[in-house]
């Protein structure tokens, strides 16, 4: 097997690991997957999340248990199974559709072993160009919003929408980034805070209902969000609170991005309604939980509503950054998501 | 002394006491609050909060000073001392200006000690007047939104915003209560979430970012929020997320009511830009504190903004509320606010 290494995921001769999310900014804890199980419950428990790495570290996780000799039949089943760990994101669907057409067509393991690592591989080349297309867009001394994790935490590469912001500021554009802390799992506050001390990017944590205000005092610029599921029409499920910010950027007139890889266009379904939107445990919501601890703030028998993820619809978005390009309403229009 | 009793407050004989809501809904724990930096202490530290309740407080504190023999002197002082506690609350200010008046017409004592408990009674029957008021705007069936907490831990009567679900939900309309959860400090999945359960009044606890969502699947009617001040012009300052819900509320095409006492009205200031908007400690977006522990979540350094309140135009209002009437924005623009 090829040595592959990125922020979050490492898989060679020695097996495949990745960075515990769960723990972080506390500790950088390195998990060991040594089945696909283990694997399912890593996504489910989001040690593993960010929708490309997801699909990443599903590949992975079949290439090593193909490695050491599983069936087809057994890799079959193990497809469906990392299929349905999460189901919102559809990077995690399309590296399982040409896993299974690999195993279909060939009955060689090193050949699906390439295949596998060849996701890997191409989001890292993938990022690279979501990252100068969406660094493109910055102007020296914009302030930028952003929502959730959307770095080389969620990502084989350096990201989709954070990598934008890395770009730059590695290109010597001073900007500043505001991060919604991201309720209720906090992704904003104790992932993308993270990583953006990590990489020395100036940056403000503001709780998730701070946002409009701050826009009503004219500090935000431009705002870069990614996206879980893209539809044809250019509607996007993304992290719970994303529409809620597009809405405030629209009253604001700020620009609104979207950055995701092509990966993340689902042709088979032609607008937002069509996406699943997964429900989650009321816990999550009555309180917070993680490397940090765990408390219950709200009365413990509250009724929760938790839905893990937002549908945007395309009239609120300025632009879909792509890894194949910037498309403007009118692209979508014409149907480029899905010719791209 | 007269006996007073509410939900978050007791005097009388025996002193002054306060619900300690810094530890609801774990405990119920009432503190005994015996000289005027006991009270400023524990406004500060929000164990009493709400604008009404703080003014109410704040006098009946000077009561028990005055009662136990302070000088003309002291009194003024402390009258400076409490009015500086929580700057955003103009019913604080109105409170110590009324018991200034009245300290230097009168040096009787006993009449200082009545004026201060003619706040409490005052707030008990201008709540309930709210109470009717906001009420009769929500119909059978309504599913409402509010964020922080506007009842009876927030006054000496039965609330503002939260008054009018009571009074509906008293009056046999079968509603359901969405609670933005209210970060950083979660007055509303911790008070609110324990006051609507206390009275079994329906209701789900959101995160703050999932109101837009929510409103898009056109599961919100009304909204009703309370205030802390309000301009002359209809402008309204209130807990840090309420502008965010008024412009969702607007987008959306949802009532938006501000519902507060005649006494949140400040006459001296013409619009929205002259509130000055405190800003509070950066542990606080950090993480979560409380009766429930203290759990710090982002890195220890990140950089934060945390305005404890937002600024509301007042061209995002559908109607004041106040305990003078129910204004609609052609009202305010005639001066009704300060007329009233």
């Amino acid at each position: 097997m090829r040595e592959l290494q990125a922020l979050s995921v490492m898989s060679g001769e020695h097996g495949l690991l990745v960075l515990d999310q769960t723990c972080l900014p506390a500790a950088e804890k390195w998990v060991k997957l040594d089945s696909i199980s283990e694997t399912v419950a890593a996504i489910k428990s989001l040690k593993v999340r960010g929708a490309p790495l997801i699909g990443v570290v599903a590949a992975l996780s079949l290439a090593h248990a193909a490695e050491r000799g599983m069936s087809e039949s057994d890799l079959d089943r193990s497809i469906e199974e990392l299929r349905s760990a999460r189901p919102t994101a559809v990077n995690l669907m399309n590296a399982m559709d040409r896993l299974k057409k690999v195993r279909r067509e060939s009955s060689s393991a090193s050949e699906f072993v390439s295949a596998a690592e060849e996701i890997f591989i191409e989001d890292q080349a993938l990022c690279s160009r979501l990252s100068i297309l969406a660094g493109g867009l910055i102007e020296d001394c914009d302030q930028v919003m952003t929502i959730c994790n959307t770095g080389g935490l969620a990502t084989a590469g350096v990201g989709t929408a954070l990598a934008g912001f890395r770009w730059a500021h590695e290109n010597h554009r001073r900007i500043h980034v505001y991060v919604n802390e991201t309720r209720p799992l906090l992704q904003g506050a104790r992932l993308t805070a993270w990583e953006l001390g990590h990489l020395g990017i100036p940056h403000t944590l503001i709780c998730d209902n701070m946002a409009g205000f701050l826009m009503a005092q004219k500090k935000i610029n431009k705002i870069f969000v990614g996206a879980d599921r893209i539809a044809r029409n250019g509607d996007f499920a993304n992290k719970i609170g994303t529409y809620s910010l597009a809405v405030l950027a629209k009253y604001h007139q700020i620009p609104f991005y979207v950055v995701a890889p092509q990966t993340t266009v689902d042709s088979q379904i032609e607008s937002g309604s069509q996406i699943p939107i997964e429900n989650r445990a009321a816990d999550e919501v009555r309180g917070a939980k993680g490397s940090f601890g765990e408390v219950i703030w709200a009365p413990e028998k509250t009724r929760v509503y938790n839905p893990a993820f937002d549908m945007t619809p395309a009239d609120l978005v300025t632009g879909w950054v792509l890894d194949t390009g910037v498309f403007s309403a009118g692209d979508v229009a014409k149907g480029a998501l899905v010719a791209a």
